[in-house]
């Protein structure tokens, strides 16, 4: 027997937006210019312009489904892109300007990007790779006077002559494609998720939720997380949804030009990585006094497992809470969020911080269990560890076009994470490690997640990470690689000793590595691939 | 071109469940009892009671599909079964308790149900209809020894007996048929309206998002609307989706024993239409020292308008903010809810108060228009009046089985509300009238709403209503109908008076009417029709 409700009312980005210019027409969008100049609009003009170029791809003779490629930093067109594109039925693929032109010869290939709108600023990335790709239309977001190519068109001239009839933001299955993203894998080519409008108003009706970010429309919002990364964590969107305004950077991401903006347009919300926050950290701690970080209420954090430190620190030091969320670019990302259940109320700060390091409990419509290397499902009591898998309303079902993808379901069609975790009684999740990085010592596991956010807690330390390497006996070891904060001093025994006091003996690091800087990946995540190739030989050589 | 995500992953009520149960199974469902004691479980322990109802319905012979009615108060195996009946495929049939008996045995053969869940305390009713219905089986929930009739059986027994094999929440479309619930139109026969489990989770979840109910895990909800009125307003599910404890009043709904209640179990959140609240406001002011509701932080009410003085006396007199929400039986119900913009940040409690007497801005994936009595499109401007259309994710598609239900739909299948409304250009609605009660005089509108709460704000009034009746020269005029405050006294030219101040003079009532009591409606609204009866000849005659 079926119900007998609208269950034909498409779930479409174009409903979100439709709605967010009728409720919140002057709501602010502010973007940082590359000049570093402040431009400021409002959730009407982005809405129009989102529905002219709708008109504009169509009258260039795109088809529903054809991919619509972006390059470009976050900022108010990006926006008008990221509402436009799919609301008119085309997907919206996000290029990450962070990658090598050969890859983003591949990914633009593999995804048959039919047209492109690009940053000023980024015409001599696309350069390197367009001549490659099936890319037919390139439409720029210009941001100077000078000439375009020959190839190009300007985005503002394109979007002001488009011809409006209303049908601009067509009706739609709720199932097509929204939304495209390549995650970038360490190991094979890069692989595409497919984003629906489903998936993706689902995941953002629960990110808005008060066990997530509890978005509302008084709150301003920074996305520091590029809008080229799983959708900004989806707070585009989410945004919409609940009439926030979105303050965008642009392409200046250092840590002052962010902490100015924050004082500047007085941002509640701020989400980005670890990386880029322990950066905001630092800069904060250098010279507490050049900056007012009072407006923020909340940092969502993500990516990767959050050290405890950083949360303490934001948290003692400047008042950001921080909210960790845990998810990948195949699960849109936000799968869950660490928010603190009322069992902890009254626990003492030092609890509480222990526990906002997990990465909480599953959305609704999320389901997680874990694995362990034995292939049965772990216990959920904190301490087995194993492979996260995961299903539900927005995690993806198939690469798009992938060799291999299969190989990254479970027979009943669980998505395979690669992150090694332990869930607690209560559901919360506590991420060990990536299945590839965590360390097989003596056929037990050592999480270097566990040993690196401990090791960044140490006074000394500015940045660490722990790498497996091989080891005669043992088969692998943990190596520790460190980055000491300016001035700083500190012994391979001295880190060891500290690490002694939370972690077994077998856990401790055979080695420590000092190091100028650690290389990371194009999302701020620490590139431990790397660091194994360059310590290979370490302690066998040792 | 399709997205390639878990579209397929269904959004179910029994997702929900098995989430809360894993994730809350400590979180207290608190309930009173006909005797007045209190009975304390908790979620883990509601959820297996689910489970073993549904195994039990299987193991009686009901199949997928099958309507269970319910006949019952608010308290915790009323929401076992509310959990476990569409969790295990059937459909909850929520029976109104204060129909008639012939009211009943018309929803109950023609919802086709096939079993039953009754409270001892309602038996005598249920035998006053149940051989005209095609009900096979009665489980009663009981609270004596007294025995039980040959024909029923005992639901803890039943539930106790249940032999679980783990496939008691079972794989479901997220299309197929939830709950049942019949509109107690005041016209023609009730009409069944039929939600889905998709329709329910994406009600469920907007309501918890900040913008409506902002419900936390934190929070104890205390729902004052029956379980048998639209799903308690979904807050049974937004409960399960959040992990708010639960607290239910049973049969006791009377302001001493509900404000005993809020006291007592702390509760953060309470639910009920104008007329319960306003009864607990009298209550309060009439003693105000023998209550403590300083745990209340939200009072959400919707059913009827919200009269703006009962508004502003709760958060003046006794700091509780009032959340009002529009919807309807056929909206699962909450489609609006009145939320504050920041463009409102600043302004006076006066006009900050006569904003929360609207009923806010839709929620995501529903929309509204107003249609004025010459079919056109109402402007968005305030001012206009028209019948509000509503179409969305949670808006029913069609009546059960109903004669005449295509009648309330529009020719491009918005569903017509019966409400009259004004439109502001932020979008929020202000409810003048219901269509079958707006007072139409020489052509134009009278809102009686708007007549009716500025009257409940007179200081001698404690309940009034203003009704349409026939006279000669301007086809209908308005008639106030008002009950004293103990002890009061006015006049009709003293409220004339006073509505002359907000008014203009053509909408003034000719006449009062002062009554003991105003009749209403099983849903706590005032019964115009009735009155409308009594008086009709009120003004011709006089």
């Amino acid at each position: 027997m079926q119900g007998l409700m609208m269950d034909n009312y498409p779930l479409t980005i174009g409903a979100l937006v439709r709605r967010a210019a009728l409720l919140f027409p002057r709501r602010e969008i502010v973007s940082r210019r590359p000049d570093k100049t402040i431009h400021r609009t409002t959730f009407a003009v982005v809405e129009e312009r989102a529905r002219r170029l709708s008109a504009a791809l169509r009258a260039m003779g795109l088809q529903r489904g054809d991919r619509i490629a972006t390059l470009a930093w976050n900022h108010a067109d990006h926006l008008a892109a990221y509402y436009g594109i799919p609301s008119g039925g085309y997907v919206t693929h996000t290029l990450n300007l962070r990658l090598h032109p050969d890859d983003l010869a591949f990914i633009a290939t593999h995804g048959g990007d039919r047209a492109i709108i690009v940053d000023e600023v980024l015409l001599p990335l696309l350069e390197k790779f367009r001549d490659r790709t099936p890319i037919e239309h390139v439409l720029v977001m210009r941001t100077s006077d000078a000439p375009l190519p020959a190839y190009a068109m300007d985005f503002d001239t394109v979007v002001a002559n488009a011809q409006l009839d209303g049908s601009e933001f067509p009706d739609l299955d709720e199932r097509s494609a929204a939304g495209m993203c390549y995650t970038s894998g360490t190991t094979g080519k890069p692989k595409g998720v497919l984003y629906s409008h489903r998936s993706t108003c689902l995941h953002t009706l629960s990110e808005c939720l008060p066990s997530a970010l509890g978005l509302t429309e008084r709150d301003s919002v920074l996305a520091i997380v590029p809008m080229f990364h799983a959708n900004a964590w989806g707070l585009p969107f989410a945004s919409a949804m609940m009439g926030a305004r979105q303050i965008m950077p642009g392409p200046h991401l250092d840590a002052n030009s962010l902490l100015e903006l924050i004082r500047q347009e007085r941002v509640t919300m701020i989400a980005g990585v670890p990386t880029i926050m322990l950066g905001l950290l630092a800069a904060l701690d250098a010279n507490p006094t050049a900056y007012d970080v009072s407006s923020v209420r909340i940092a969502v954090i993500g990516g990767s497992a959050v050290p405890e430190s950083l949360i303490r620190s934001l948290s003692t030091r400047y008042g950001i809470e921080v909210l960790q969320g845990w998810g990948l670019t195949e699960t849109s990302p936000l799968a869950s969020v660490g928010s603190v259940p009322p069992e902890m109320d009254g626990a003492d700060a030092d609890t509480l911080f222990r526990y906002r390091a997990r990465q909480g409990r599953v959305a609704p419509f999320i389901e997680i269990r874990a694995r362990s290397e034995d292939n049965t499902l772990a216990l959920w009591d904190g301490m087995a560890m194993g492979e996260l898998e995961v299903r539900g309303s927005w995690v993806l079902a198939a690469y798009y076009n992938a060799e291999n993808g299969a190989s990254r379901f479970t027979a009943d069609g669980w998505f395979k994470t690669g992150d090694i975790a332990s869930i607690h009684s209560d559901g919360s999740i506590e991420i060990r490690d990536r299945s590839k990085d965590v360390i097989k010592s003596g056929g037990e596991w050592i999480s270097s997640v566990a040993l690196e956010n401990a090791l960044m807690g140490h006074p000394a330390v500015a940045e660490a990470t722990v790498i497996a390497v091989a080891e005669a006996r043992w088969q692998e070891r943990p190596l520790a690689v460190v980055v000491l904060k300016p001035g700083a001093t500190v012994t391979h025994h001295e880190l060891v000793a500290f690490l002694e006091l939370q972690f077994p003996k077998w856990w401790m690091p055979d080695a420590t590595e000092f190091v100028d800087v650690i290389p990371k990946t194009s999302a701020g995540k620490f590139l431990k691939m790397a660091l194994r190739e360059r310590f290979a030989r370490r302690l066998l050589d040792g």
